[in-house]
């Protein structure tokens, strides 16, 4: 019994089933499914991928070995059909097609209409009462037969079909007569004979048996091969090969042929979707040159066809639990199945059918789950660029963050604000950006820059708006200064309208049209779901009031995040944190500590109330204080031009104060700012600071408090690298909490935590967790000093090098590494754990948003992830999908 | 019995040894075994630490509870001396004196002449037959009483003396005459009464009674505190106190005291080594007033005296067997000994004394290795400071490199090879140091830096070159342009003399003098003794033949780090590299590598032939390219003059050129270039210089072993972090000694390993080793990575800071982080191992010549360490006492 199966290469549709997807191919599982579902299938059989597998490695004696089953099966063929092999009255033709296991459309190659020959071609002449349909399919076997067995140029062919319409004044192929295209017939013969240097086989059996070899070796072909890369496909897997009687959808008026989809792919609306042709060949209906007719039109033409194809699609999407793509044709009013196969469909199809499915108690809540893909999520809250792009491409960076936009390109922040006034859009492009430029992204559409990667400033800060964004565009020269974009092979300049696609990493000259994203019911219910079956919490990193709405909108648990500087780059703060850096002595930092203070409480207190009853975790100050400086160019610039003036004294002292902060500036100069004085080390160094950030938070939960809201705040030490730096936050905040205490009398529900992000801090992890009571692993800067990639520069130095070449599969900014990182986060969570049982963990980095890394944090089991407000849908999915297996 | 002991407060010496010192002090366990050992030691009893400990615990009523013993004590000191306690006609006089279980010298407080009161000093006049010195005794008593137990200022009794001389026109002291003394005595008394409102103790048992408590208490004076916190010591340990019977030097001139070593502590020869005055007290000795005789004239004063003092003290050391530092006293040609102790002494006598010991088989080889501490080894090698230092100090900054020097301030490499030209002596005084100033270093007697830390560039350099160096000296502004450098007192030009010591981190203006480094016959023994305890190698990183000749010299068994880099920054080299970063094509660059293939060819044979026989592990490229580039200010500034000026053609090329090299040079800025382009990144993105470099060792192990010497090239990755990394050189390198192989027939046995340095490899280490025959810890780059502490700005940014707050205990760059980058090395090893079991481990980072830190290596298993040349007697010694268990 084994013996035979394993011998067994040639399977009739009757003998399959869709399991058998392996050994059958896609196409002929299904294909056998449907005959045994009773469906009208034209009869066939399929030869195994295992054959094609054994062919290709060298067995090429295989063909001759199996040659008596195929056979056989064609002579079954003959007899379900009453249609003769190479003969008449009624020649069984046949159509040989590839069909792998796995989807690879258009890759591989097939032939129709094999069995026709000069004899059998009169037989069809007189069998259809069609000359011209005959000769038609004999001009196409010719064609298909040297193209994909003789390997011919289809130039070969089309030329002599060209001539002939031109010759004819005719349009169109199917308005070729049947005398002229005898001729054609004629003249494609002797093509095939002069560049094969033999005859075009006569005999169906041969024809078949160079056909079937033909496919076969098809599946190797370099198209195929490379489809396989870009898609992970194993390469040993095989093509099945169909051999299915031909039907005809173009004898006369009583046929027709279509494609349909049982519902909308646009949409996923439930109904029966697709179009048709009557009188016409599949081919026709794709080509493009008669206009298809919307399948609904059907009814009318063909009640009886109509009601029949609705009834079959329906039952293969019962049967197949999805909705499916089904081509069909009709031959003298006799329906026939081709194919069926899950149909792609558009993002908001996905939710809106795995949502639907689930009310028609068609599949489960958890099955609905896997049917949407974190992409496809992530794809619903951002503008597309239509599918149509007739604009020309700049050029292509990193697709930082996604989403589409067009605007008018401005090179600095300051005319991005005042373009912005005048109601432009504008698309900020700049080398790089920093937080100085945070005030012209906030206003931009989208932003381009030439340098940097998918965690650079411009990219994290893009994500986190939900804006497009562009990185790393290497092959643009910007010039700020001039006001010029110089692409590979265009220039363009200020007020040029490009569009921005954040989803490609394409950059495009000129105005592409836009796709709106829709938030729908569907989606809201499908996350309600996701949020049932995941055991990880989703959170946001929000730094203001609107962020915060937004997340919670977007069904974010908590903040995980609150960056706190962002708030002193605002126009009328940064002034006085410059003030505060720039202050003599400590008697006036702290003078302006406690206005930056009363500032910083506003804010607290606006996201405390969006965020009432969730928990917010408040990073402190987190940079390197140069950043809140003005740039050291621009100074010497400014300085330069006043020196040239003649001086007054208010000048003079003017003149004295930059010269100071010059000064400050250079002695902040640092050569690996990433690994230097930043983060809690500003805060050991200067604990006013520190401090007067916690009183801002205190302050703000007392005032909410106030309102009775809810408010549990928690705050986070960034760059933690020791106990003892915990130990003194620790005792800091519990000192100035109880201060609070004890002048109000009010207990603010409070947390002290730290980032991990340090290696350090991994390694003491049992140790900090005595002082904190949360830990939330900042996976950007933790990947930097585990790879020792400067997230500045690596990506653009060498890393997509590393990616090109294979020595990296995953950019480990954008796909947490697993085997690095991923170990220590696994050990930092058990110290962790060893001393705090229950202690809280998160991930607040980039990875928070990326699905694949979600799943790792739910492994190695965090309690959530916090990512941008744009990114929380596709993270709720995720983390549903890692806790139901479907993603680790 | 238990009981007994535990209650037990009070030893006589004769129920106390040399074990005992915990309980009993070191002095008073000291004292007990010379008294078991026979020896002349005036009766005495101790009063126990636990006692101590109690009373300072509150306990204050202990005094009086062990009263009773004390009291008997006294009684039997009484029998053995014949002296009678408070009454005549010999009264018994005692000292109090503080003596901890750690040598806290000068520390606390004892009371001598206590049971004097104005009776007793009649009796003493007249047993004495001298009123003068019973009277200058008592006088002594009441001040010392009055500062101990009362509390009293010194100044108050020191100006009652100073008057009575001035007014007497007396110089010192002893010149006062007993009638003098009288008035000086009441004066004294009117002084204690005064300010204590109560009178000075009669009764000599109240007068021990105070004594006893004040010393107790000078346990926990902050003297002593600050002592322990600097020292390590526990506070909980507490003093014991020996009360001993006085004897008086001072009597006559049949009296006498001194102070002698078993040894000489300077050279370590084996005289007996002292001095002493006649009728003299112990601080005569010290106080420098009379001159001290040498020990040796003794012999001709006081021949029996002399004898018994050279039998005794032979004896001591014999017992103790170690050089002694003992105290005597002679008292009537009766000689008493006061004190043994292990005696201080000179690295240098160190050495001698412990190779010494071992041949006249008084200790073994193992207890030797830990007589000298690594610190000694160390000084051995460098020129130091003299013990005067009559010169202003200019600045403090960081003791980068040990060792002395002085000469004349240069501010510019070129300046220090012009005037090393002219035969001056100079200091290079910079900012900081690059790469590019390797010439000024290479000709500089040391270095003095403004900014950077203990592994900066400058110290780095200097230590490998053993050359004194103070970096991160931030009071100095060094202002390069106007060649001016400012402490914070003076100002100093270039052409002034200052002086480095490297060892103390101190810049002092003008020339000290300086004392010679040796290395004896005596060190090459010892350290061959190291070699046979040790299980760790110790290795050198040495980057030419000159470092490799020394680095044989100084005992290592292999070259650990040989960089290529700086090969490349010679005056004659640098221009061809220069050419090939800037090369336009592969074909180009290839011409130019080939020219410097052979080059580092000649480099590399020099250093196998002086390291013929042992390992030679040569690190490829690792640096970023732009440090081979001019800096960019420096062509910005030729630019602009260039522009200036009439264009010929001629300089028109030359301006192209220039603004190509800037372009460059902005093509390769990073902003965080530690994680940037650098290392093995180098060698994937542009395999033809690691390929040239390959090849230059496989053709210089052909040169050499043409010459009939072992060579055994080991080729080492740097930075790698990834085993796809690593599996590309394996293959490199093995397909380029295939090829050799094949045209040569020549087998060179080569290996391949790796750098961990970047934490990633920590992970992966199991891969990595899957292809590498080796790993070099590089714990530099590690500990930057692991701590996010950029070596070229934490340490003058807030590592200091650190350091002071007492948040780190150690600076890592100096001394390994076990906690953290030392669980990854751990965690590494065990990786490595269970992938090659034998896998060759070593450290070729700056803590390989750290002490504590090569304990660390010992203990985790590594093969061996790689230092500077001059830190291998350090790293060797070091190496035996892990191995002994004497560091850990």
């Amino acid at each position: 019994m084994r013996d035979k199966v394993l011998n067994k290469y040639v399977y009739d549709f009757e003998e399959g089933n869709a399991t058998m997807k392996d050994l059958l191919g896609s196409k002929g599982a299904n294909l056998s499914q449907m005959v045994q579902n009773g469906m009208p299938v034209p009869p066939g059989f399929i030869v195994t991928t295992k054959a094609c597998v054994e062919f290709l490695e060298g067995e090429s004696f295989l063909v001759d070995k199996i040659w008596p089953d195929i056979q056989k099966a064609i002579l079954r063929m003959e007899a379900k059909t009453g249609k003769k092999w190479g003969s008449g009255p009624t020649p069984l033709l046949v159509s040989v097609r590839s069909g792998a296991p796995v989807s690879m459309p258009g890759m591989m190659d097939s032939v129709l209409n094999l069995g026709l020959n000069r004899d059998t071609l009169e037989y069809m002449a007189e069998a259809s009462q069609n000359r011209r349909f005959a000769l038609d399919s004999y001009r196409r076997l010719i064609q298909m037969f040297g193209e994909v067995v003789a390997g011919l140029s289809p130039d070969l062919f089309e030329k002599v079909l060209d001539e002939a319409k031109k010759k004819n004044n005719l349009l169109y192929d199917y308005q070729i007569p049947a005398q002229i295209l005898e001729e054609i017939v004629a003249a494609y013969l002797h093509i095939y004979e002069s560049h094969t240097h033999s005859s075009f086989p006569y005999d169906p059996w041969k024809q078949l048996k160079m056909a079937l070899a033909a496919v076969f070796k098809s599946w190797n072909n370099p198209r195929a091969i490379t489809y396989r890369n870009l898609h992970s496909i194993p390469h040993n897997l095989g093509t099945a090969v169909s051999i299915v009687s031909m039907v005809f959808g173009n004898l006369n008026e009583q046929c027709g042929t279509g494609v349909c989809f049982t519902r909308n792919p646009s949409d996923g609306s439930a109904d029966l979707y697709g179009e048709f042709l009557i009188n016409a060949q599949g081919e026709d209906v794709v080509a493009g040159v008669r206009t298809p007719i919307p399948i609904s039109e059907l009814r009318y033409m063909m009640a009886d066809m109509f009601n029949q194809l609705v009834d079959i699609t329906g039952s293969l999407e019962r049967f197949y639990k999805d909705m499916q793509d089904v081509e069909f044709t009709i031959e003298n009013r006799k329906l026939y199945i081709l194919q069926t196969r899950s149909g792609k469909r558009s993002a908001e199809a996905a939710v809106r059918i795995a949502h639907d499915m689930v009310q028609e108690n068609l599949i489960g809540k958890s099955e609905a789950l896997t049917r949407v893909t974190p992409r496809e999520a992530e794809l619903l809250l951002h503008k597309q660029i239509g599918s149509q792009v007739d604009v020309p491409l700049v050029a292509e960076g990193l697709p930082a963050s996604p989403g589409a936009c067009s605007g008018m390109i401005v090179f600095s922040p300051e005319a991005a604000v005042q373009w912005n006034d005048e109601g432009k859009n504008v698309i900020l492009v700049r080398p790089e950006t920093s937080p100085d430029d945070i005030h012209g992204l906030a206003v931009a559409e989208g932003v381009v820059t030439s340098r940097g990667g998918m965690t650079s400033h411009a990219a994290v800060v893009a994500r986190g708006m939900g804006k497009p964004c562009v990185s790393g565009c290497e092959e643009l020269f910007i010039d700020v200064d001039e006001k010029v974009l110089y692409g590979e092979s265009l220039i363009l300049k200020e007020g040029d309208i490009i569009t921005v696609d954040g989803s490609n990493g394409r950059v495009y000259a000129g105005e592409a049209p836009l796709v709106d994203a829709k938030i729908t019911k569907e989606l809201s219910v499908f996350l309600q779901w996701a949020d049932e079956a995941a055991s990880l919490e989703v959170w946001a990193n929000a730094d203001t009031p609107e962020d915060a709405r937004r997340a919670r909108e977007f069904g974010a648990k908590g903040i995980g995040l609150c960056r706190t500087e962002h708030m002193f780059m605002a126009q009328d703060r940064l002034p006085v944190m410059e003030h505060m850096i720039m202050a003599p002595d400590k008697e006036s930092r702290l003078k302006d500590l406690e206005l930056l203070k009363e500032m910083q409480k506003n804010d607290f207190a606006d996201i405390f109330r969006e965020m009432s009853g969730c928990p917010v975790i408040i990073r402190l100050l987190d940079p390197p204080l140069h950043e809140f400086l003005p740039k050291e160019n621009v100074i010497r610039q400014q300085l330069f031009e006043m020196q040239r003036e003649k001086e007054s004294p208010a000048q003079k002292k003017k003149i004295l104060e930059m010269e100071a902060v010059l000064k400050k500036i250079e002695m902040l100069k640092e050569i690996n700012p990433m690994m230097g004085f930043r983060g809690c080390r500003l805060g050991i160094l200067h604990p006013e600071i520190y401090e007067a950030q916690i009183r801002a938070i205190f302050e703000a939960a007392l005032l909410v408090l106030g309102e009775r809201k809810a408010v549990f705040p928690e705050i986070m030490i960034p760059l933690v690298g020791l106990s003892e730096e915990m130990e003194i936050f620790r005792e800091m905040v519990d000192r100035i909490a109880e201060e609070y205490y004890k002048s109000t009398g009010i207990i603010v529900d409070y947390k002290v935590g730290s980032m991990i992000e340090v290696p350090h801090s991994v390694l003491v992890a049992d140790k900090i967790a005595k002082v904190a009571d949360f830990f939330s692993f900042g996976t950007n800067d933790l990947t930097q000093a585990v790879f020792a990639y400067s997230r500045d520069d690596a990506e653009s130095k060498f890393l997509r090098a590393y990616l090109q070449k294979g020595i990296l599969q995953e950019n480990p900014f954008h796909t947490l590494d697993r085997e690095g990182v991923g170990e220590m986060m696994r050990l930092c969570v058990k110290k962790a754990r060893e001393t705090r049982q229950n202690m809280s963990l998160g991930i607040c980095g980039e990875h928070g948003g990326n699905p694949e890394s979600i799943a790792f944090c739910h492994i190695i089991g965090l309690n959530y992830v916090s990512c941008s407000p744009f990114r929380i849908p596709v993270a709720r999915l995720a983390a549903a999908q890692a806790a139901l297996g479907f993603i680790n």
